[in-house]
């Protein structure tokens, strides 16, 4: 008996990527995808890499409507109007998976702080789980919404927990310098990813200010029971997918390379989608999968870790699947 | 005594290029940079790699302060607008190369045909010269107005006027097969050239419709005084700059590749910024240059020609520097 | 109970693909993959992608015991080697689907004249089975050994065999345009494929010389019943992968393009991996799967097509892992 | 009356580039190209950028030869070899502005330590001036010997240079994560620059070992006064040309944002090369140029800057030509 899924909010890149993991999910069934947009356009018109592959519409659907049609929706609106819609869905008994930010801090003050908007549903933030399966698996299988991580923080986060739990280094003195591929950005066409705008150049930007900040410090919090203040800076690299992450941070031991990278290897032994590598991460590696690559080194005294994930897949729709999985009972790996 | 020249519409890609190169002339004063936008920004501020390089500020000019203020004025308007604006200028005694489509073609009819729109200045069509210099080069040096040539047409030209004359090849068999880089489709952010839509792809574009066509039959029909048509298709290529050329045309004789080799040295024997080579071109080797560089080859009983530009400078604003050198005297080569 | 099968020269992008696809396939077990290289290196060394994907490492086996170990072997060694092995991996009554271009040509000397080298296994060549699903599936199923077609032969033969059957153009009028991305040059560093070399930019290789030329012609002669001669010309084009292939041919009557599009799609009415498409197609919606879109259009009196895929999938890989799943008696599209 | 100057070891891209800014500059002749390559091709054919532009062949010169046809050389040669050939150069009373590392550190211990081999010319080693004419201005002019400086060290002591004097932050702590384009890694092709492998792909490389190291710190420590240690991390970033460097150091005070900006505006003031930006600089605005564009930022209690240039002309031949002008005494910003 297969589980009939929806898409609210189906035309950017993350629901595209989602589609095409569940149609090899063999326990699901795709029985709506949204859209504000008129015309109910076919889903393979509007991704054309989709094309031939399913017959799926996108359709303007009221939340009574999408509740109706299936048991699991995955939320892919932009963050603020996520929060509008999913009480809803929630309250008529569906299971949701929402990519916006929009359930991931557990502060609306926070929230406010870093989005600029009064969050809509205040009242549930605090017990939201965070769906990073690494960190917190048990409570994704029994939840009802999950909030799915952030593609930045999915990489930082994997890097420093296992340093950030047990004390291993000094989290006052993180620095976090991450890059990422264009699809990043969304597919809303604007100057900056223009194509002749950001081929062939590499920018940081969001300097200070960057909305993932809040999140990978919560999530070490939560993780390592102590505070924890990060500086983030993330870079545009002229490439469609992948994030590389390098973290810097102080030790508070004097463990060794090899000692760092057993820690690294215990910690993440069970996971079927965390490598811990011995050479360098590249993302090509990570491109395509639901794997994320790490590895650590000890330079001079400072600990620095590399990390790698494929943004739209282990850092959005991927990490997505993998919950929606853990949600429903079926082998965490399926379709990934 | 230098020139003092102005850029009418300096928005975009080629007026970037433009100030770039004008920069690097002894003999010119860059004296007014318009645009429509309000809040005269410094140049720097909208083309970052000129800050520091000019303390031009974008103005929105009535035409009568333009002729005030300039000797020779760069058109870089959007086609159709252009033809709306020069008859003033022309009138008002200065010189005007125009980098727009608004000149290209001689018969209105074949501008409504393929713009789609009732030209603006449909009297001065058949008169204005193409500002070809290894074509046109003395009608450039006495003109007011030059029609600056499109980016495709001289790359196709440029092959094939060597063959058109004195009828080498088939005049109605020629295909032309363009390749471009993403920076020809202009500066305003659109689906088809946002970053993650078109890098790493290549796809054909306005095929059968694209109004490079008439503009290259006509030229090579002058050139050649004899009917051409063309079967002219562009594709996008996922890099910034550069177009490569690939015709195939019937030979009407018997020329060996040899024979076409010399045909084509001798051809070009005297021009400053056509490379005949005996290798296969690539696109990067012509970009940052004015030149054009040109093979030929015969496979199979067909002709095949392969040409390369970057398409910002001798399929744009290099071309509109050379032209602007013969109108007013200057070596040629001066800045490019 | 699974197929056993092993891959023969492991360490290119074919062999990595062939790998990732079939981990995917429930019903394979790969059992081993072979490379002359020294030390039995674990693939996910070799191929960092696969690296926590298998245990397999490379080994250097003789052919008795790769035999011994595997039903069916995927070929992945260059041309001329390929024919050196595969008559004794025959002769024990193992399955073979060769990846290499030893087994496309039917005739001992246009296999000379094209690779410049005596052919190891000139007297299996006539008989050998074009691994083309869509023109010689029946044939597939019942064959010991299966020549995998080339990457731009298979875009250009599955583009062109609907026009060229029944004679709807003129068979020595076909130009034949091709573009593709550099994973097709193989994993050797060379020069011409060293990033900053061949990275933004486009150029044409290979001019009147390429060896898929008289592939192209034998598998079009074969599928309409009358000689066919092309002009086949390659470029290289700054991405990964993808091939775009633009062909212009005359056509022999006056069918519209809806009535050509009609024909497409009827002549690939039940295949699974052609999509006639009604936009021009981008490499990009094809990148990463099994599928060649096609479209086709009339221009001037010309009939063009356009035709992606990715090259190391239905133009390699994928196609192997179809041709197997068919001479193995698995539905066709398991592990596409 | 010009200059007559060689190039030695002219096959390499900062060859190249070199070549393309000589041909610009009015007072210059090139009098010589070596290799060791047999054949004398002309340079248009090792680098067809430069075809039809220089008359120059490759020559396989000996020192006595080079130094009667050349009155100022620029060393293009792999370190190790530069310091086996220069001191006959400047034995032979030219000038030398090297390229290579040779020169750039003051202690044959640490070029053992880092280099790996024992250093040629070690005497010579503390007297050599470094070529960063920020920094070293007057002592570049009366120099015969100039060692130009790394790429990446360029991009970071301009940057960090402004808070090491006078003690703005904290010399011990300071993170430097460098992001270049693949044509650092110069022109033979390897495995790692081969274009599918590092095409659409970020990795770090040589993680706490890079050589630029000891060059930033030794460079710093001396502008400073005091000593530095940096972590210093290098990624390769799939795009030709451009370094960007993001730097994160404690401050020793409670300077301001604002504070730090008018700063870097007043150290930099006259400097012909470096801009104070604003916004956030990307590499794409200085490719192409000798410009260093810098901006500062204030995160968190943390120091940030970030700083772009063009890696083969700020950090290699376009600095090479402004201590070649500074040298010998033409206005400095000849050519560039």
């Amino acid at each position: 008996m297969s589980t009939r899924v929806a898409i609210l909010g189906a035309t950017g890149y993350t629901a595209a990527e989602l589609v095409k993991l569940l149609l090899r999910h063999a326990e699901v069934e795709i029985t709506a995808a949204t859209s504000r947009q008129d015309g109910n356009p076919p889903l393979g018109t509007v991704h054309p890499a989709l094309s031939g592959r399913t017959d799926l519409c996108l359709e303007n659907l009221s939340i009574e409507q999408l509740v109706d049609r299936a048991d699991v929706i995955f939320g892919c609106l932009p963050h603020g109007l996520s929060g509008e819609y999913i009480p809803q869905i929630i309250q008529a008994g569906r299971k949701v998976i929402d990519l916006s930010a929009d359930y991931r801090l557990d502060d609306p003050a926070v929230y406010y702080q870093w989005y600029g908007e009064v969050h809509p549903d205040p009242a549930r933030l605090a017990g939201t789980v965070y769906g990073l399966p690494e960190l917190f698996r048990e409570s994704i299988r029994g939840s009802d919404l999950v909030a799915n991580p952030g593609c930045y923080p999915t990489s930082a986060i994997l890097a420093l927990a296992p340093l950030a739990q047990d004390g291993w280094i000094d989290l006052e003195s993180v620095v976090i310098d991450s890059k990422s591929g264009v699809s990043g950005a969304g597919r809303t066409p604007k100057l900056t990813t223009h194509y002749p705008e950001c081929n062939e150049s590499i920018a940081a930007y969001n300097v200070g200010t960057h909305r993932h900040t809040p999140e990978i410090e919560l999530i070490l919090s939560k993780s390592s029971g102590r505070p924890v203040e990060v500086i983030f800076t993330p870079h545009l690299v002229p490439m469609d997918r992948g994030i590389l992450t390098t973290t810097y941070s102080r030790p508070t031991g004097d463990a060794s390379e090899e000692e760092l990278l057993a820690r690294y290897r215990e910690f993440y032994a069970d996971e079927p989608f965390v490598r811990v590598v011995d050479h360098l991460p590249a993302t090509k590696d990570c491109v395509g999968t639901n794997f994320c690559d790490i590895t650590v080194r000890l330079v001079r005294g400072r600990i620095l870790t590399l990390s790698c994930i494929d943004n739209l897949i282990k850092g959005a729709s991927g990490a997505a699947v993998q919950n929606f999985n853990l949600m429903c009972g079926y082998p965490e790996a399926t379709a990934l």
